[in-house]
């Protein structure tokens, strides 16, 4: 099949189905494939990106070239700039992924039933895999190397501004897979920028068993309504932070800025804070002016305003937002119930954080707040594959179908039940 | 709200969000609920059952009654059929689901992160189940006992032509909610058969999480074209035989007509046999001669009509229909490539066999037979959430995503991690 960079061409329906059986019939053997040849291949193409790093950065430079005339930010073009550093942490990931467990063929449970049948349940690859993604590069290297590692196919599909870089990378990682034994169709990357591409590949559930977009909200609305196929999806991060009646108030302050200030444009950001009305005139005056040393505004309701009169007054819509900024509202409650209540409303089911002395207040927090990730006297910037011990993650997924939180290898996979017998029949 | 039976009463989009949204509210409080209560309650229930054995008859009376003027076949009147036996035995998977573990709060992983941060991720039931099924009234007992183990609310739709039966034994259930400390909304059975209600129900994404079709291909077609939360499906069972070259020919026709003729009805009855051409003229007159005995139809390529000519000429429609019935399709093949290609190319992915003495054919098959059972040695009908060793069951998902095989209680849960620290901030 013809892979030439076309920065915009039209493509058929035919050429999306052609490209998505290719990688299709690569799947059957790549779940198959030894773990060794698997590893063999990351550590081959962190090898190769180190040596050819010349390659990507001329790649990476005509897409900077490109980036004033597609309207790029100051902030995007430095999420699409590599440089040697970069490309080295880039490899550095592919040997992380390396080490990490295979989890194809796990056992996850398994017994000699009493008729003496033996039957076990094992994770298999899920098949072949879309991934839509915006501009980051490094995520071309990162998404075929968890859909590799985790035995499925991949069909990649970045954003127009990175696609030179892309397709540079996507070269060095091609011309690893026949050394290794695998596949050279294991991970396509989708050479055009047309838009249609997408629609016609996300209409080929036949051939693609799970589509995931990564990027904003308009992305993934589009590929939802339009997939044949399960998404695994990640939707807003409207993360709450809860200060409870008894609470270290150094610690508190110490969280709730870590919180909201350290990145506030990533998902497990805090966008609102809930403090008790019991600790509100402690706390709030020595938080405010902690995050207002760190640049954030404040949205307050009435009482918290008549506590901190700078904040600005928040309106309803505040306790629905995703800032993604250094915006955090604000909103004192009576009790942990007004929390949990306000956390179930409001919140988008991604990370929540109770900041507490209290054993019964953590626990009853914990069981009731309905989220992928609930935190105790910590920041909730912790709900991160890395930070879980799962190693490297394709997304946090907000769903509660297959997989909720973050998503690393093993969420790629699905089951087979293996029944082992001597002629056994049923009676 | 009013939960009166009408038969086929006209309900509104407003009726159908308070039905749901009771029993949202009652999800909140199962979800927390002990074991201790959720056991209690599946014990009573089972006690009342057979305590109020004549009230369910009655009604079920109702319903035979009206099944001449609904078209029911003397089969669906069967499924339909209540008496004091089958009655006991839905007691009795009440009291089986008791003693099953409770999968709520069970811990699938978790480790102290070397920055002292506790991490674990733990099974919490995903909320409210909308569950759609026919005829036979032990699935609304079943389907309220597994939802309410696995801390789920419950909406139940059953058939119209046991919607008397239904509701008698939902009476029964719900009188045990009370006494065992659990909302009365825990399960909700829709008291009408307006088509449209279904419809409704679908659409409130907002309120429920998953939908689970039980039925024939135009019920769950129908479901997943009107969803707009995630469903648990379960498509066609298109199972196959395999008899590898080498044998234990006895064996093989004993579980080729286990397979075929236990019960040829049901998704884990095999649909097409598939012979190695180098035992087909020793295995195929003694299989055929055993199927005859038990009334099943074989309609034969032509390498498998030379051997047995009374065969029906197989069409090519025969290698992807689920019969289930008395028919099976036979096809001779000349390697064991030859016989997973056909299943990868015809099959559905449900259960699939190989009969073999060769354990390098046994790990081929099981390896590269994508399917959620793959037999060696064995019946396909051991594809069962109780052969399998789970308990109970909600259906066999023929998806990939989510669960994948038969759905018993832990299929019913998703997940939450919970984070524990001293004031952790991330770095």
């Amino acid at each position: 099949m013809n892979t030439s960079t076309q920065l915009s061409a039209e493509v058929s329906a035919e050429e999306c189905g052609a490209w998505a059986s290719a990688v299709r019939a690569a799947s059957r053997k790549l779940a198959i494939a030894p773990s060794s040849a698997k590893n063999d291949w990351l550590i081959r193409s962190a090898e190769a990106l180190r040596a050819r790093t010349r390659e990507i950065l001329d790649a990476n430079a005509i897409d900077r070239d490109r980036a004033p005339a597609l309207g790029l930010s100051t902030a995007a073009i430095d999420r699409l700039t590599l440089d040697a550093k970069r490309i080295d942490s880039i490899a550095r990931s592919l040997e992380q992924i390396a080490a990490l467990p295979d989890p194809v063929g796990e056992v996850i449970r398994g017994e000699k039933r009493p008729n003496g049948l033996d039957v076990r349940q094992i994770r298999v690859p899920i098949g072949v895999v879309f991934i839509i993604y915006e501009s980051r590069p490094n995520v071309t290297v990162d998404a075929a190397a968890i859909c590799v590692k985790s035995g499925n196919g991949a069909i990649l599909r970045g954003g127009k501004e990175a696609i030179e870089s892309n397709r540079a990378l996507m070269n060095i990682l091609k011309d690893q897979f026949e050394p290794s034994g695998l596949p050279a169709d294991s991970v396509f990357l989708v050479p055009t920028s047309d838009r249609a591409a997408v629609g016609l590949l996300l209409a080929r559930n036949d051939l693609i068993d799970l589509a995931i977009p990564r990027g904003g909200e308009g992305l993934i609305r589009r590929v939802v309504s339009e997939a044949r196929m399960p998404v695994l999806k990640h939707y807003q991060g409207n993360c709450h932070v809860y200060v409870d009646k008894i609470v270290d108030i150094d610690m508190a302050v110490r969280v709730t800025v870590n919180a909201k200030a350290d990145r506030p444009g990533v998902c497990n950001a805090a966008e609102t804070l809930l403090v008790h009305r019991a600790i509100a005139e402690r706390f709030l005056p020595r938080a405010a002016r902690a995050l207002a040393d760190r640049g954030v505004e404040l949205r307050g309701d009435e009482p918290s305003r008549a506590i901190v009169p700078s904040m600005i007054p928040a309106v309803p819509a505040d306790w629905d937002t995703e800032y993604l900024e250094k915006i955090l509202a604000v909103k004192v409650v009576e009790s942990i119930d007004e929390a949990i209540a306000h956390i179930d409303r409001h919140g988008s089911k991604h990370t929540d954080a109770i900041l507490t002395s209290d054993f019964a207040a953590a626990r009853r927090f914990t069981a009731q707040v309905d989220s992928a990730a609930v935190v105790v006297n910590a920041s909730t910037r912790f709900n991160d594959g890395g930070e879980l011990g799962m190693g490297a993650e394709i997304g946090i997924s907000t769903d509660k179908f297959h997989a909720r939180g973050p998503c690393g290898l093993r969420e790629l996979t699905t089951t087979k039940w293996i029944v082992e017998g001597d002629g056994h029949i049923r009676l």
